[in-house]
């Protein structure tokens, strides 16, 4: 990108600039890929876990499958919202959420070469201040990556199925100046807003964007993918130094 | 758009080409708006329906509101579909897309100029054959325009209170070559799809897209927007024959 | 019937007289039967579905199944009513409505003879104006033809399994008249509302008869069948022109 | 009906034989109207219970309503079925047979004579041979008449707003011979299967006949609709005694 | 237990007293097990039904399956409840008593003599007046017992699998004073509400005790523990002469 | 209690041990109460939100209402269970222990004190490894103290509205002993479980004991009383360490 623009940002941060991000393995001791991701106050578990069985749409095929689920917990949020699970149904922004996750980590992973089993990844989120849905992609790619190394150290597969490392980031225009990783405050007060999930040539996996209140032009859309691409960049580096590869 | 890439299109299009594209009013004659909207052989029902009153979180405010659902006759599809309504729950891709088009439509819209009202936008397909949430999108702009007429001749508005005119168009990378507006032959073949909702300025409203299989990079975006931005300029002047605006 | 009443219907019609009535076959393409049924202004898309399959109580028994499922457009009334989809549940109209149609057909096939196969009948109401089941089962009963002509074309049934036509229509007492083929005004306005269903020897397969406020006499009920017997005459002649048989 | 005919009936019974009837009044303490209604081996609770409000779409009109429910133990049947409330929906059998008893109900009570309150009937089969629903029927009658007699004494209505007394009865064709009342032998086993209501003076409510099979002509009709009106005048007769008016 | 305190019961029974307690076999036909049980006011039925399949958990492994659904007509209480079946949805009440009862029967049959089956236990409350849960338990013993006294007979086993009696009661503090077997009076107003379940020989199953209000001490659950000790081995007694055993 | 008896529990714990407890507050940022409560391995987030309304059957009666939910991640456990959200339907389980621990905290705090409003607890397991409810309930506790001390820091109330301080441990018969707060392993693996509930003064809030294949007398029931009381003093000790009260 060009020049970064001068906005007075909530957090202060620079336009180009990440909250402070960190991936912390092994969080809970069950799962097979376990990681606490952080987005500044952001805060997701991903959770991979390996089932020996696909869906009945692959059965007999000889490959895996992937599929994701996502949550939020009633209190992460500013004011409480209903539990999910007590309505009895998970709502259309849920859904949409977890089914961009799926689509991201089937990008990553090549599903015909770990055998008929599945990858749960669950990204419940404990607490939230924007982002939510890129943090759970970029921890649940790295919770994947563990699960399949811990399959790989059984001797059940011979190398891990990675094709690609993935990432995601918001990036928006808030206040007229384009930025990256929106928090909560810019999230609920921005004109544009847009999720990139990115691999690590700098490739497109999903990208999506929309206009809060006023339409983008083409230029506005260069620069918030130019955002993107750093930023990714800088999260791919930062989930390849916590995997310690 | 630089040139037109050679591609050997299932239909025979040319890359830059979109469907036949009609749109037929008053289809039905209970609703305020009701059109026809066929992209070749995808065609859907959209009906716009006003009702005198908010949702609870607007109640009092003085402001309108608008609101779509989408859905699939059974055997609209290739292989018959189970029935949303007999499984009791809509799918997340029903819901993922009766939420991109509300949004995509209450761009198009005031909403604070008609009333305490709600638009209800209906959009259900007959027959699919590719590309039915833009031509639903495309087809809803007309419906909706047809219903706030219907209120201004009699008088409850003074004004259509429209904003702009919207549209939408899927583009992809079919067979490496860029294309316009995807049938179902080419979008179970694609590498990469996207949908694409615009305004009559040439703005962005939305932008999805998702790579299916192999990432894309900058390039192929460029060049998908600029068939995006094309079609969508023919589908508003389409739209607007058709109002005879 | 010995004489036909007078009466001012809304529609200037006879007491005696249908309405319009016309049957587009092939209305959409993937179906193996499709049919735009139109009893005047009430129309339904009728599609038949040929599955390989049968539920799980008949496998094994060498024999097919048919069901029906009915639905209607959100605004294919007069004032908008929930979709059932989003709702989450049918409700006992809807299934009493499918489970009619469901009986009416399976007595004009024979289910013993086209294999271990579901005939599947979706007939969703894309406007409505009284009648709307009636025209659903007498469309029905085409689609289902066609569904299985074309399993007959393809060498995979040697003859189609009709044991007889049927077809369906609606009676009533109207301003103390006894009329046929209700609409929507007169429906709403009506003392007694049967629906009958026969087959082509004038035989009963459905008579469901309700009063509305006041209870009918037998008289009453004899001219209303008399009614109904020759209105499903009338159509069941329109079902075979529209099959050219 | 001119003749009665012979058959051998599974029960032994003539060919217009009603089976045992009872009607046990205050069966259960809590309800306002409480019968146990016994159709020989079939016995169903029917409570009438008094709320004090109406639906939604009633209120302040200044009348009542009436509205029935209907259900059967899971152990009420032959081979035990699954319960409707641990599957979370009520079947479309279920709900068209609350839907009639409802209907039939409002056809005998006057619902603008007793202030806003809602009569609600449970009719609960507790042990089923056939004819449940038209046991229902008839037993709901008696429960609600004590309902409002209650409501009566308590001074709350000045007289019990009944218009006319109904009763239901099945008829049917078993073994080609027009019988009365089926108990389970019969009706699975029948050809046609009819469920009559009507009132005390002959006339009728409802009539829903369905050809089970083989469909039936015109004289068929005749005969079962006589049995059904002799059949039906002796329960209103038996529901007058219980009631001791 | 030391000594009966005196305290003013609605019923005027002692601190001590069971209600009038019967046990009806035989009640419903279809039923391979079939009893109502009578705790005073309170009724139940509870069915035993043998299916010749058990859940996919235990599917190949040689052994049978007990379980409990539980019930209450929607008048079996003083005011009406909702249906639960009409709900969609059986409440936290329900769901917390029919895995009490199942638990405790599973205590009282050895699951590992029956072969592949399952015995389905339906309780459904036709009228409550407290301690319906403790009723159906008590009753379930003997529809059980009768149901595999059948598969006996029928010589699909040759022994009952009886592991032990066992039956339940309500103990709780009203007014300051241990009593035994609340009815409904006494349960609104209690401090102390606790269901225990036991076996012929005096030891526990299950203990549930809840403090209403106030806290309670050891004391108190000693004393409320010998009251239910002695008025379960009176159940038992019951049972077996019921069961003429 | 008397003596402690000998058992090689797998933790190598004595058998009136706890495992390590620790209270962490303000774990999240958004809920006025945030608790992660750790029992050894088993880690749940309490947290406790203050909502300005009460439930419909408590409006206009000036009193406040405390109610709870609970929950666990997908792979809390050993092996994924399925999202409850996803299902559509919390479990039996779930909702048997979110009414308990909704029961005992009611015990806790006077409803009557802290005008219309209502406190919100949410548990959700983010960790198993047994005695998840009794944490869950142990932890609520101090949440829900620091959302009233959060009130009254404001203004709102005058005092917190604590009663009395409670908390809970699971208690069970491992391998023939007695033991205290049993682990994952413990518990698939006992023969008796109980669940206890206690103020600070040793009385009894809720006892739920299970015979898991043996039942169990009156002494094991008081060696596992006597443990559960010391074990509760241990906890109310560090909660009020916690909240440094």
């Amino acid at each position: 990108m060009s020049e970064v623009s001068n906005v007075a940002r909530p957090s202060g941060r620079a336009a180009n600039a990440l909250r402070q991000i960190t991936l912390t393995r092994q969080f809970t001791k069950h799962a097979e890929g376990s990681v606490l991701v952080e987005f500044g106050d952001t805060k997701v578990i991903c959770t991979a876990s390996i089932e020996d069985k696909v869906p009945g749409f692959l059965k007999g095929k000889g490959q895996g499958w992937l599929t994701a689920e996502y949550g939020m917990l009633p209190r992460s949020t500013h004011t409480r919202m209903d539990r999910e699970a007590a309505k009895g149904k998970q709502s259309g922004r849920t859904q949409e959420i977890q089914r961009l996750i799926g689509r991201s980590l089937r990008a990553a992973f090549d599903l015909e070469s770990f055998g008929e089993r599945t990858l749960h990844l669950d990204c419940d989120v404990i607490q939230a201040d924007g982002g939510t849905r890129t943090a759970a992609i970029s921890g649940a790619m790295v919770a994947a990556y563990d699960a399949f190394a811990k399959l790989q150290a059984q001797g059940v597969i011979s190398a891990i199925p990675v094709k690609q490392f993935i990432a995601a980031i918001s990036v928006g225009v808030f206040k007229g100046v384009p930025v990256l990783d929106l928090d909560y405050l810019e999230d609920s007060d921005c004109d544009t807003d847009m999720n990139v999930v990115m691999d690590d040539k700098g490739h497109f996996i999903e990208v999506q964007g929309t206009a809060e209140g006023v339409a983008f032009d083409r230029q506005a859309l260069n620069q918030l993918l130019d955002l993107a691409q750093a930023g990714i960049a800088e999260i791919i580096t930062k989930q390849k130094q916590a995997l310690a590869i």
